[in-house]
């Protein structure tokens, strides 16, 4: 007798554990997902882009590719620069001092896609070969620059970065006329392995 | 004894919980992942593209950027413009008219890739600044414009769409000539955080 | 009081399985996830490149539509093409003969983006079409192509592939001056519904 109290008492457990259960299995599959609070990995990094301007073949690490039919590839379009499509390759650094050892190289392309202010859309990868970490983290988004900040998608990695997700943070930390800038790439990831 | 006997009934109780649990665990960390049956967000939006074409410099929203050899860079392309990229910042708009309030712009690149058809590679987001939604929504995927409906992937998202993920079917709601399209966008995300 | 005392050894166990519960539940929740194992699709397959380079306009797959202010659209540039931009629609076959029947075509575009070795930056998409698959999947990453294998990373999908993630590794396979290259791309999906 008293030990079928002990299982009666036993049920109402199973039934909140089965409770509970569902409850986990339902927010695996279903697509209303709790928001992440804090970011598995976060990277701080600086990329500096020196764009080819004519004078400066030596030290670009980025070329003017194309450009509507009303400009040129030497320098940046009016208009905001409005369809440039820039191809670079930027050294990574941990600080903001262009000189520092590089970590790795962001390598892509940006293209300005707006008339009235500059407005960059941004396809490009993260590409870490350190000590610290050997893997890409490969970005997707809009770039609206004079915005203090603006958040781009983290849509794909590979290495120490595998299947990664998340969203980087860009400030602009540095810009030099039409020949440099340094951007200030606060990484978050939300999904690691 | 009874008591012994309550202990051995929780025993298989124990075991199928636990087993239940690998199952829940390994649906969270295997591979093979239930479809989601229905999205935790849907969006139909259109987005309106006037091509620059050495005539509309006032209106056009969209300008061809780079073109194969043959071409230049005011008329799109024979064979069905293949090579032609064009940079584009649209406006969109909850229905199908050009000078309804937007909601928001469409920012990228499309690049003509195939000789035989009309077929698109995109690479673009929605910048959406409404009192319902302020955010990105990034998309990747294939184009092929005569198809009556076809998919591409939203690959990430930041703001209200922060780390999202989906499907996004394209539909061409108007055609005219090489000028002027909007295409009908249905946007279904099935991870919402 | 034996039912009590087999109460009080149930506590333990409710306990350990609550415990057990949150770490799934976090599992689910948090970011750091486990790495899985083995992919849940994979898929081996080739596709073919044939560049345009004024001579073979009938069979070209491929062409320069974008290059740097020192370059022009028919000759690859120097320093290791940086700066071109390349558009494509290749046939995708299941073994390294170009001539075996397609199952899909690889669309999209690659560009080359370092100066000091061959490196190329890609945005494309596989659109499969065969009895086996019908769907598409879409990769971004950085190809330096000089390394024997190298990783992009897959970002999204469609219709078989819906809404599928993984990695993608690129072997080159056959490169033929620069005219034609083959690559052999094993792709890992860890992410199928």
């Amino acid at each position: 007798m008293e030990g079928s109290r002990g299982r009666m008492a036993f049920i109402p457990h199973i039934l909140l554990l089965l409770f509970l259960l569902l409850i986990t299995t339902s927010t695996t599959t279903s697509s209303t997902l709790r928001r992440p609070l804090k970011p598995c990995k976060t990277l701080i990094l600086y990329f500096h882009d020196i764009i080819y301007n004519g004078l400066n073949a030596a030290n670009a690490t980025a070329a003017i590719v194309a450009s509507p039919a009303w400009a040129n590839r030497t320098i940046l379009a009016g208009q905001n620069h409005f369809g440039d499509v820039v191809v670079f390759d930027d050294p990574i650094t941990l600080d903001n001092n262009l000189h520092s050892p590089p970590v790795g190289r962001a390598q892509g392309m940006y293209l300005y896609d707006k008339k009235e202010i500059y407005n960059a859309w941004l396809g490009f990868s993260f590409v870490l070969n350190s000590t610290d970490y050997k893997g890409t983290i490969s970005f997707i988004g809009t770039d609206p620059t004079l915005n203090k900040t603006r958040d781009v998608s983290v849509v794909g990695g590979t290495g120490d970065f595998f299947m990664t997700r998340g969203v980087a943070t860009l400030m602009t930390d540095a810009f030099e006329g039409d020949v440099y800038f340094r951007l200030r790439v606060d990484v978050k990831l939300y999904e690691c392995y």
